[in-house]
This record gives structure tokens, C-alpha cells and sequence, in this order.
């Protein structure tokens, strides 16, 4: 097989504030035919996420940096046009860690298996892949949630919030949400079918419109924002209540660092617990997961929407929605064609 | 036996900021003879606490605001006068919350006897006591320490992060402390024995400093004073490191709230564990603390220092000297005699 022509994104500059599209470059590669135990994937699909632009800082971290003039990593889907590997045949679709390009070449290992009629092959990147994984982990392990409880979710219709609301509504919970939308407010009320919404742009006093939402207060907030969204909880939990940390999305773009929540005593006094997590220290929860969110999936207990936004070019502008609320559910790159082989 | 007059002292007015001599009153009242199943006990030592500034806001929280016009309470040491219960005898000594005052009537069982022999009397209110449970629970509980890491304490010289120091020593971790002067940090290293004590007031950059003196990071902090002490943690926590949340002096006096710290976003990529606590949620710990406490005791591997003042008078004294750096050790006021039969 001769080699294939690639596009690919790289990181360009690294983001000072608000990343802008001219901080990525579409490049063409050659990707050479795979070697000894090698497979060679087309992408279909892409995912980007929040977390994507704290690799875009030049320091240590749980992940490695980006690199200037590489390309950019992150979840993709595509198929096996070429194996060398056991482990996986042609035509299989498999999830990998090299998005951002349209072929890549990998280690059959280093790649796992998707079942495409299990649900439409995008879901692996969002409700059934490492978002989902995020809000199941996060809220069931680290929220320590108990059927019945109050929870509070920020973001709660992206990606991974949607996620914490309905996987909370499906163990009896009272569930309050804020996305920055009627639509979005809508969406999850009517579909999701939270108890109730709050667009947070137009809610006037955060913390009011939690208090007035849920007015015997929090035992679990699901932080995806940060900023008013913390101090609003804090100001609401219950005690013993337990703050799951997945995320601060508001100040991901900051240049100066943000203060933090000015209630933070609440900790002591109402005795709280506060943990941040990273869904790869939970892969142990994996087969849980699978078969919980399966079944609720199957049950219909868990809806959720996409935003999509076509061709392997436009995944700059993908990230940059992610930031100002330009998408609604999953943010996903189509890159080709479902049907690679 | 006729009604004794009991010294007093009175909250007259709720501080704004910081507390002032003003806020105070000190009245006298008559004290009748205990009821059916009372004692009337003469106290003997009186404990003040940072928390007590807490009780003195008008506002809801995990015990009742103090109330104008009527007595303060705390931790007491004291000595039955006189008994009509069967739990306590004349002669016994006993701890109370029924400080604040020369002489108090309480039920039998609302006080607990202490062991006069096993040290000073007045060691049950601070090493023996309440701090010491305080920093028993909240090291081994809630900062879920393990033996040989590195721990981090603010206030390390005051009434509970002594004890926080010497238990983590006696576990074999590497301390770090901070306190506001050369001599109490010099106790800190030379006699409470940790591996490096700074002084925040002149130690420049606090972050830098305690980067110096754990470089290779915290796994637990305990936390008493909130501000910079909480940022420098945060900066130097390592991953999974755990925050245990006792209190935050430097804020209890503020009158408008004060901004947390500007890198919380650290819970979330070091997968951090902040959790606050109440002593008394803890109390089933009670019969570990008092075994393991008075072997260490006993083995000569807890130290501490009290600063005394004299007299019920000097109580709002003593308060004040809590946020003003002006107490070494346990703060606490000698309300009578030794021996009060």
C-alpha cells in the first residue's frame, strides 16, 4: 500500500487568553504504510474538549503539552483500512487518542474496539466514551451520590453535564442545572427532564435562583464552570455536602489567575468535601459504566444532543465553541465518511 | 448551702472586625444550689478558641450564635463544690462547656471527669482536650495521613497545629509548619522537633518558601489560617494530596468576604481532596485519641506550650491575643485555684 496523504491540525502558537483560529495550521502529511503490528486508521470522527486547552500551556501537568508545529491529540473514532495487527482487522472501528488528523498510523494496542450497533459510532466520544465516563465516575465515586439527594450541575447541558443530570435523575435525585440558553434551559427540562433549569445569563443572582431552585439546598454539586458557579454552590450546599470537581471552563482562558470563591469557609463550618478528579484514575469504574450507561441508554433515560461541525478544517472552530457556548451537547468534527472501507 | 456570687463574663455587643476589649462585659451573678441531679462546679481553668468568633456573628451555623447580654460559653476545667448527682462527687474534677464564668450548675452528665493524675488539669483543654482531638481527627480522618509523607501545617505553633506537628513526627512524616515569630519557630524545630519551621511575616514569597522546604511536595496540609497560607499549599500540593480544612483565622474578622485563593483550579488537575470538618463529628475517635495521646504523652513525643492569663477579667484579653499572634501555645485563662475543696 503506497502512503496516504494526511491533513492535519497543529498547534500553531500556544493561545494567549481566548484561543483564536489563527493559534492552529491545517497541514498535508504522508502517513507511510503501517509496520510490524501496526494498524492504519481512517478518523470519522473527532471529539474536542475543555480539557484540550490546559495542554495548550506550556507547563507540567497530568498530560504532556502540546507541541508547537505538532499536531494536536484528543479522542477520534474511525475504521482500520490497512492491519498488521492481530488484535484488529480491517474494517473494524476503533477509538483512539489521534484526532486532529484524517489517517494515523498505531500500535494495534494502543487502539480499542467500538461496537457500531450498540449506538451510532460519535456516542463513543460523548454519552458512552470519556465525557459520559467523566459523569459517571465523578458523580457516583467521587460525588459520592446516594439515591434521592439534591444535586447541582454547572454546564449541564454540554457534553458531560447532560450526563450528570440524567444519570442523577435515574437514581431518584432532585436535579438543578444551569446552561447559558432558554433553548438550552428548555432542552433540559423537556427532554432531560431535570427538575429545573437556570440560564445562568439571565438569572440575575446566582446564588438566588439556586436557593430559590432548590430551597433545601445541595448534598452534591458537579463543578464544570467555576467562578459564580462555586460560590453559588457553596452558599447552597448542605452539610456534608461533597463538591465533585471536573472542571472550571470560565477560567480556562484566563491571563491573569482568577480569585477564588469568597465563601470558601463554608468547607469547615458545614463540614464539605471538595475532590478534583481525572477520569483516567477511574478506568477501574470502566465495565461499570458500560453496563450501567447501556442499559439506561436502552431504557431511554439518557438523551442527548450533538453539535457538529464538518471537515477536518473546521476543528479550530470546533474548540473555539466550546468556549463560547457555540454548541449545544457534544461538540464533535465530522472527518469522514461513516464508511471508510 | 447558700448561693455563691459567680464572676462573669458577657457578650455586650457583636464585633465588627476585629473583636475589641468593649465587646465584652464582666458582670456578677448569684449562682443558686444545684437541682436534683446537678452539680455546682468552680471552675478552675477557661479555654479560648478561634471558633468562638464564629458564635459571635448573628447568624446560623453548626452551633447558636452567642447571645448579647448573656454569658459566652467554651471548654472549662473545674471542680465539683457540691453534687446531688451520682455521676460526679465533690472533690472530682471535671471539664464542662461552661466557660466564661467563676462558678456554673450543670447536670451530672453533661460534664466529664478528668484525670488529674494522668497531667495537668489543664492540659484537658488543649493537648489532652478538644485541640488535640481536633488535630488527632483531623490528621488521621480527614487528611488520611500515612506514614512517611510530607505534611504541611499552618499556625503550627497554636493549640491544635502543635499537636498536628507531633502526631505527624511521631507517624515518621517529613513537617513543614509556618508561624508569625523567630522564637515560636525555633520551638517549633528545636523542641516540638519538625524538620523545618517558617516564619510567614518575613519569609518573603510563602509559596517559594514552602517549595524550599518540601521540595518535592505536600501530601497533606492542614489548614487553620486560610489566604496565602491556602495558595501556597495548593501550589505545592502533590497529586491526590489531601487538605484538611480546621479553620481560617485570617478571615474570621473580615467584614467584607475575602477572595479565595486564585489557583483552586489545582483540585481538579492534581486530583486533590479538600474536606472541612467539626471536631465533634468525630467523636467516636474519642477512645483511640485518648490511648494513642497518652502514649505519646508518656513517650515524651508531644510537647507543648501554654500562655496563662489571670483571672476571669483577663478573658477578653486572652480572646483577642488569638488573632494577634499574642499567645504561644494553648491560650488560656486561670479563673480560680488548684484545689477548689
Amino acid at each position: 500500500m503506497s502512503n496516504v496523504v494526511s491533513k492535519e491540525v497543529r498547534l500553531k502558537a500556544r493561545p494567549e487568553g481566548m484561543p483564536k483560529l489563527e493559534d492552529f495550521e491545517v497541514a498535508e502529511t504522508e502517513i507511510g504504510a503501517p509496520g510490524d503490528g501496526e494498524v492504519l486508521i481512517r478518523n470519522i470522527w473527532m471529539s474536542v474538549d475543555p480539557y484540550m486547552r490546559g495542554r495548550m500551556y506550556d507547563r507540567e501537568s497530568y498530560v504532556p503539552p502540546f507541541q508547537i508545529g505538532a499536531p494536536l491529540e484528543g479522542g477520534a473514532i474511525g475504521q482500520v483500512v490497512a492491519s498488521n495487527s492481530d488484535k484488529v482487522a480491517v474494517g473494524d472501528y476503533v477509538q483512539s487518542m489521534l484526532g486532529w488528523r484524517e489517517y494515523a498510523v498505531a500500535k494495534g494496542e494502543e487502539v480499542q474496539k467500538v461496537d457500531e450497533n450498540a449506538a451510532p459510532i460519535q456516542a463513543y466520544l460523548g454519552t458512552l466514551g470519556m465525557p459520559g465516563m467523566t459523569a459517571y465516575a465523578g458523580l457516583l465515586r467521587v460525588g459520592e451520590l446516594k439515591d434521592g439527594e439534591t444535586v447541582f450541575v454547572s454546564a449541564a447541558s454540554g457534553a458531560v453535564g447532560a450526563v450528570v443530570c440524567q444519570i442523577a435523575k435515574a437514581k431518584g435525585c432532585f436535579v438543578v442545572g444551569t446552561a447559558g440558553s432558554d433553548d438550552k434551559c428548555k432542552w433540559l427540562e423537556e427532554t432531560a427532564g431535570i427538575d429545573k433549569a437556570i440560564n445562568y445569563k439571565t438569572c440575575g443572582n446566582l446564588t438566588e435562583a439556586v436557593r430559590e431552585a432548590a430551597p433545601k439546598g445541595i448534598d452534591v454539586y458537579f463543578e464544570n464552570v467555576g467562578g459564580e458557579h462555586l460560590v453559588a454552590a457553596l452558599e447552597n450546599m448542605r452539610p456534608f455536602g461533597r463538591l465533585a470537581m471536573c472542571g472550571m471552563i470560565s477560567q480556562y482562558n484566563d491571563t491573569t489567575p482568577t480569585p477564588g470563591p469568597n465563601n470558601l469557609i463554608y468547607m469547615v463550618g458545614k463540614s464539605l468535601k471538595m475532590q478534583g478528579f481525572i477520569v483516567s484514575n477511574h478506568f477501574d469504574l470502566l465495565p461499570d459504566f458500560i453496563r450501567d450507561m447501556s442499559q439506561w441508554i436502552k431504557e431511554g433515560k439518557i438523551k442527548w444532543e450533538e453539535t457538529v461541525e464538518d471537515g477536518i478544517e473546521r476543528a479550530p472552530n470546533a474548540f473555539l465553541n466550546l468556549f463560547t457556548g457555540g454548541n449545544f451537547g457534544k461538540m464533535l468534527v465530522k472527518v469522514g465518511p461513516d464508511k471508510a472501507v
